[in-house]
């Protein structure tokens, strides 16, 4: 992913943005990192926050006065935007520092007056509760605007780009339908959960701002966003009618065919916007996740009464059903397959000497994906980090001139998506032969228990991922080490890498439930010296007695590095479950392997010579 | 704790209260638990739900309707709802169980235009949020009173109560300061602590609804509630002023010097009401903290301002200072030794063969704490729990004719006040000679064993009792058992026992912090068995290195029972934790106790004869 504009030109993006601020009588807008269906990953006219700022980042959210400019990102971040941000033009504000305000706290303090432009379309209906609080108690206008001003910006600034499209409209991409043997239920069946949650939570109408929602409800995928098989569209569904509102001609016939079998209208992305408040009734309420829709939907229901819940699918999507998790089994073989075979090139090059580099790896291991049947595509943009570069969770730029050196630490973070499933795992390996040096050792094995023991939890209904944030982390903090991000995160089928709701963090309130899937991916990071991940997927499973209990099933089955683990610091039941798994992943690949990588699968798991 | 009525007079309090609704033209009236500033504990008048169901649990709503009438309890009182309530008259909903509708469900399904009464002063403006969304979303129509109808059917109840006060006008007891030698900080220091937070926050005024925010803010103390050393005021504090509402007559000259000193007015009980809204400024809105105040007071400032807040004075209470934690541990040693004196009596008892009960040895319990210098009164209903009364979580009535038998567990769980200090502890011991049997020591043992997971756990800043919640639970769980409620609670300095905002609970977001003092408590209950709780208090400190880490200290100075440790189950940390616990035990108490009990503590502390 590189930027739009070089940094140059941020000068200018910012000018042209104040002119309009001018021209539209504000003081100053709010331009956050989401776009109109609140996407993680952005397709590339929607990367506004990036545009005006420079900084390129999955998270952080920019305020643009006539003067003054401020972008605020999260602790992952903090380096990055350093780099990335010209500091004349930008007030940096560094999320979780205790010294820092926040950025509701900069716009309380904007002045009595100030008028503060925001696209409703680009901000959930809860942020937007939060601005709306904050304006009113700083005295500053909040004024919702009718179009984006940083998309008139930017269509001013590309003389190319046609001045009344352009940004907005470039979507060409098919959209195809997943078949029932690879979804597990058809989009009747979906319906008929929906509307039984609907009815539970009285509301008559359900809208879907959320594009892997909506590829959900419908059996639908596309490739409209970087890594995630989602298209630009919105859903509705009320208790008798259901429709999709996207580009009708991107359609497949067999997409076209399976809605028509279930019902549901085709309509064009546009006229969500008009047939929202007519579909709404009177008689029951429109249901509003405030997390998962926009403002600019909430604003279209103003006569109309609305009520707050969680959204129906997003507790149903988690929830994976027996073919789903068939499919998910699969994938995540493969990719696991596809990662043994690169961490077993990585160790030939180095013994042979060759010199490889952190972008090499990158393109070994999604060739080794693409080797893999059902391959679609990346999940995400692979993290390979070599020694200190080990360090940066969020490391997504694979150097060529970096190059893995003997006796330092590297991390792969790195997941497909494969028609059915898809993956995500990361592995920390020693670079060079015998064992580590007994510093990453020691690390390393810290990490590993605490991966573990979030792994071997088993647990009562109604537990949440906090509980499990804090087993993981017991083992690492009596070690006095502790990373800066949560445990995991639920991750979708053919969907996104990242979803909701369940996760494994402190503020995780979400009680984990059969069939859910969860990363557990604990850490260790210094700056400047190296990090160590460790991350599996797993399934949620029922554990038999005590009855309604549950426990974790691994998805992911790649060897941990035996040059890096002190065997004095695990208990016999953290060894057992070490020896156990790399049992279970020597049968389960050796036999689809060639001989080479086979007979480096049989040493990595410990079960060569003695 | 008595109910005020036999249950045979709960039929003629719903007659009285149902009149009462036909008058004011209701069809039902909402009775919850709190009272107007939102106690835990109840003065004896407050106790409206009791009164009107015969339910005596410490926490549960009523919905009296002019037919039918529902009473909504928490899983830790659904045994005890059953026993007290009579089932012909309310429809009793289990709290926690996956069928039962919840009361909010209740109400949206009154029916359109039903009138729901309720009185604003006795639900916090955080549930009157939610009873708004829910009538609303129902077309209930939500009627806020200007009188208390339960008072009022009440009033009309007791001929000998005069009509117009009685039930809301009799409080009596005298108020008195706290000296700053156990309060560690004047009133004038602490208003100026509140008000650099007010600043922060953007706030002009702050209204003080909970009785122990105002006795810790204004250095008082009183007794109308039962076990909370406080009193019936509310508080006020401007940038510039700060007021007392409280009976004038009952506060001691040194109370109302130390007030003066600070400026502090003190302005009649009743006048709050017309002061409020004269305070506030138009300039600066006022702080209200809508789990912490009452739609009562929010609805005397309509037309002003107000910003959602977390109380300062919440924050600031939780986290003692030198000289308060000084008197915290001094009045947990004399509890403690207490606590010894009667574990060693029970176990005399029982070997020279004396029958002795439950409430024996609530008596004895009670007789030892009153020995101990300063003091002032139990900071909760001691709870002991014989044989299967052991299991029930909340068991709050000692029994004259339950004897301790040997062979079966008994629970003691008890606290009191002390000048300075407040104290909470619990003990699970085994009653007769020699060892237990098998299934209670596995019992026994894993309990403890998730109590010193918790206790020995390091921790980075920024931990949420979440985490160490699961960190408790984590090794029970791998024995297949669980317990049914929160691992612990924070706790006042000679204030209330159970305080906020810090918990350890699987819901707790509050990080914890140097000088917060805090419960560990896990348990196990198996109803009809028995049940097992070991709890101690501790204090958060820094530990050093890391930088910036915290741990516990314990507060509590009692030994296990040694009866029902497996050591075998223990491994070397949890047994060198045990081993050097019981050591500081005995070096904190055997020069204080005679001859006997020093003898019986030495054993108990595994320092007798090998």
């Amino acid at each position: 992913m590189t930027r739009i504009l070089p940094r140059l030109d941020i000068p200018a993006c910012l000018q042209q943005l104040r002119q309009l601020l001018q021209e539209k009588d504000l003081d100053g807008f709010w331009v956050p990192s989401a776009d109109e269906h609140l996407n993680e990953y952005l397709p590339e006219n929607r990367k506004r926050r990036q545009w005006i700022t420079g900084f390129t980042g999955s998270a952080g959210d920019a305020l643009i006065g006539r003067d003054k400019a401020w972008l605020w990102v999260d602790p992952r971040y903090h380096e990055q935007a350093e780099q990335e941000v010209d500091l004349s033009l930008f007030t940096l504000i560094k999320g979780g520092l205790p010294d820092q305000p926040s950025l509701m706290e900069i716009i309380e303090a904007l002045g009595s007056g100030f008028r503060l432009g925001v696209d409703p379309f680009t901000v959930s209906v809860a942020t937007y509760r939060q601005l709306k609080t904050h304006t009113q108690a700083g005295g500053v206008l909040l004024i919702p605007t009718s179009e984006n001003l940083v998309d008139r910006a930017r269509q001013g600034s590309t003389p190319d780009s046609k001045p009344s499209e352009g940004v907005s409209e470039s979507f060409t991409q098919p959209i195809y339908a997943v078949p029932t043997s690879l979804s597990g239920a058809t989009v009747t069946e979906k319906l008929g959960q929906v509307r039984k949650q609907m009815q539970q939570k009285r509301v008559g109408l359900l809208p879907l701002t959320k594009l892997d929602q909506v590829a959900w409800l419908f059996n639908l995928r596309g490739s409209d966003i970087p890594y995630n098989p989602v298209f630009r569209a919105y859903g509705l569904v009320s208790t008798q009618k259901a429709a999709l509102f996207t580009d009708v001609e991107r359609l497949s016939p067999e997409a076209q065919s399976s809605l028509q079998e279930a019902g549901v209208e085709i309509l064009s992305y546009a006229s969500y916007v008009e047939h929202l408040p007519l579909w709404a009734r009177n008689d029951a309420p429109v249901g509003l996740d405030a997390k998962h829709t926009t403002q600019g939907t909430q604003n279209l229901l103003q006569n109309v009464a609305c009520r707050d819940l969680d959204h129906p699918v997003e507790a149903l999507k988690a929830i994976k059903n027996p073919v789903e998790l068939e499919q998910m089994r699969r994938a995540n073989r493969r990719a696991s397959r596809a990662k043994i075979r690169t961490l077993a090139w990585i160790d030939r090059q180095i013994q042979q000497g060759i010199p490889i580099s952190e972008a090499d790896v990158a393109a070994t291991m999604k060739r080794h994906y693409q080797e893999e049947e059902g391959w679609v595509g990346l999940s995400f943009n692979t993290i390979a980090g070599a020694g200190p570069n080990s360090s940066i969770i969020h490391y997504g730029t694979p150097d060529p001139n970096m190059l893995l050196r003997v006796g330092e630490l590297f991390l792969l973070d790195s997941g497909a998506q494969y028609e059915g499933g898809t993956t995500d795992d990361t592995r920390t390996v020693w670079i060079g032969q015998g064992a580590a040096n007994p510093l990453c050792q020691q690390r390393y094995t810290e990490v590993l228990k605490a991966h573990i023991q979030c792994a071997r939890q088993i647990f009562p209904p109604d537990t949440y991922g906090a509980s499990l944030d804090g087993i993981t982390r017991s083992t690492l903090w009596h070690a006095g080490l502790d990373y800066g991000h949560g445990t995991g995160h639920g991750v979708g089928a053919f969907l996104n890498v990242h979803e909701g709701p369940n996760g494994i963090h402190r503020r995780a309130s979400t009680a984990l439930k059969v069939g859910m899937i969860n990363s557990i991916e604990p850490g260790y990071y210094l700056p400047g010296w190296g990090g160590i991940r460790i991350e599996n997927l797993y399934e949620v499973v029922a554990i038999g007695e005590p009855k309604g209990w549950m426990g974790f099933r691994s998805l992911t089955w790649i060897p941990f590095d035996r040059r890096l683990i002190d065997w004095g610091r695990l208990d016999e039941a953290q060894t057992a479950w070490i020896d156990h798994y790399h049992q279970q992943v020597y049968e389960l690949h050796h036999a689809t392997l060639d001989e080479q990588d086979a007979a480096w699968l049989k040493q990595a798991c410990g079960l060569g010579e003695p």
